[in-house]
């Protein structure tokens, strides 16, 4: 895209324009050579919405208690944007989004924007893509961002990192609390919502979770709060929102601001280190260091050392490096 | 570690000495400066191991299955290498490993060698290391190595990649069968397993992921069986081996070098492409480019810019990259 074209767009979007926006999200989306430019453009009109990271096992309710926590939200005067980063699947649109329908009806309405982030394809970057569109909602005028992850692993652990508040969403059926730990779970909840509260064992999970988080070592300045919900029937999502709203002023002060100070040098790294990545997949892709990897095709060089001869070639390699990458 | 030394241990590892082997794996996981060097050293001699992915939600059993296939495996004479792959958690070697006291029995027995990689602080690499550490059991003799993935998100997908066959362990209670499309599970299972097959809803589960993969788009050569099992009582067992066999042989053929061909090529680029993200955030985090990141600090830069403007310093990045990585 020529950059006047994308400036238009940029400026259409910080003005509101939802068609610019969803343009912008999918350059970004897809890690368009046009990404940074855009996000450096953006960069100073965000930083005011408050983001709140929803995850937990399959089946917790999750994208329900969005659509709830939206209603609530919504119902306030506040705008809200939502991010749900969901895995590929071969039924894209289809029965996949099914539990979304209720969430869909927000479509509707002009305070609120959706966008599923689908990972096929994917190895790393989601993280980054991610943030990229959070940070596009946030420069649009959301005052709140609602980010979904669906499974959980090491990819969401990464994606949550993002969220100011972070609620980790659990039902009675998850299996036993054990498994909350091993899923890395415990550490990231700034809240624990333990969802369909009205079957069987939802008491017990509660009271399991919060001994859990009493044998955590240290001394914790935010205790981590419990709350029961049945999303489905709007039961407790206005505690939920009461312990995002404690937690947000929890997190004022000089820590927030070292805090920040150091994420931005972090996505510095991130940021080189994706480009070199994209750089030098094209360049491979694309024929550089015929004679090293013929002799891996070959089976005379192992991918390890074929790895270090190209590491030890450093002129090809700085020149490869150095070079810009290739539009489309 | 002094390059002699290393050579002595790599020698003692590949005949069999499981201290060589355990310390290898170490260096390995921690992704020191020696992996490359070890891992080329050691490449000749994988290749022979078959390699068994065992995923699925929390709560499933996993470790109890890969318990039992341990077991019978080892009454058929076979040795065993296991990679447990455990997100982070402050509980370590505690109560998180609980369910892996039955597991733990196997230690005992030299024809086994188990390894939980922790995924602390990890932040991509981590299916990388996975696939190193696998490749060193292999080396080392191992006729099968079993991976077993805590968690299902996209990290955990990546891993699986590195499997000849991949097993999809579910349990009726996990949510409806949607959650497992929406996980990404359905693309990736070369055998399901629907464990704990005593309890309710069972056979509706089988039914079920039947359906999903006859609705799956195009004409698969391996049609994915559905299992039960009943890991605990070690019921159903003896079928999820023999269905491995038969996928085993579905495997050979040209299809698989072509397939093996592009796996090596891509595993150079990964191989680069780690090296030099280690290379940039040492260099980085070591006080490279002070005047870019200060102006990021105090806020005139935003790090897209920032970025920008490294990705344009070819000079300094060039040294940068080619520098050698500094040891410890």
């Amino acid at each position: 895209m020529e950059r006047a074209a994308l400036d238009t767009l940029i400026g259409r979007m910080l003005e509101g324009d939802r068609g610019a926006l969803a343009k912008l999200i999918t350059i970004v989306e897809n890690r368009d050579a046009e990404t940074r430019r855009i996000m450096s453009a953006v960069y100073e009109r965000s930083g005011t919405a408050y983001v709140i990271g929803v995850t937990g096992p399959p089946g917790a309710g999750k994208s329900t208690l969005v659509d709830r926590l939206i209603g609530q939200l919504r119902e306030a005067g506040s705008s809200v944007g939502v991010v749900a980063v969901d895995p590929s699947s071969p039924f894209s649109g289809g029965a996949v989004l099914g539990d979304r329908i209720r969430m869909q009806a927000h479509f509707l309405d002009d305070g609120v924007f959706i966008r599923s982030l689908s990972t096929r394809g994917r190895h790393g970057g989601l993280a980054r893509a991610t943030r990229d569109i959070v940070r596009l909602l946030d420069a649009s005028g959301k005052e709140f961002v609602l980010v979904e992850t669906v499974g959980v692993g090491q990819t969401e652990l990464d994606i949550m990192e993002l969220a100011h508040t972070t609620l980790v969403v659990m039902v009675p059926e998850a299996g036993d609390t054990v498994q909350v730990m091993k899923a890395g779970l415990l550490e990231i909840a700034d809240v624990f919502v333990v969802n369909k509260a009205d079957r069987e064992g939802a008491d017990r999970m509660v009271g399991e979770l919060e001994r859990m988080l009493h044998m955590l070592p240290g001394q914790p300045s935010w205790e981590v709060p419990v709350l029961s919900t049945q999303a489905i029937q709007g039961v407790g999502i206005a505690d939920v929102l009461a312990a995002v709203r404690r937690h947000r002023e929890h997190r004022q002060g000089e820590a927030e601001t070292e805090r920040l100070r150091q994420q931005r040098r972090r996505e510095v790294y991130d940021i080189v280190e994706e480009e070199l990545a994209t750089r030098l997949r094209q360049a491979m892709g694309g024929g550089a260091f015929p004679d090293i990897l013929g002799r891996v095709d070959r089976g005379e060089s192992d991918p390890y050392g074929a790895a270090g001869e190209v590491l030890e070639d450093r002129s090809r390699l700085a020149a490869l490096l150095a070079a810009e990458r290739r539009e489309g």
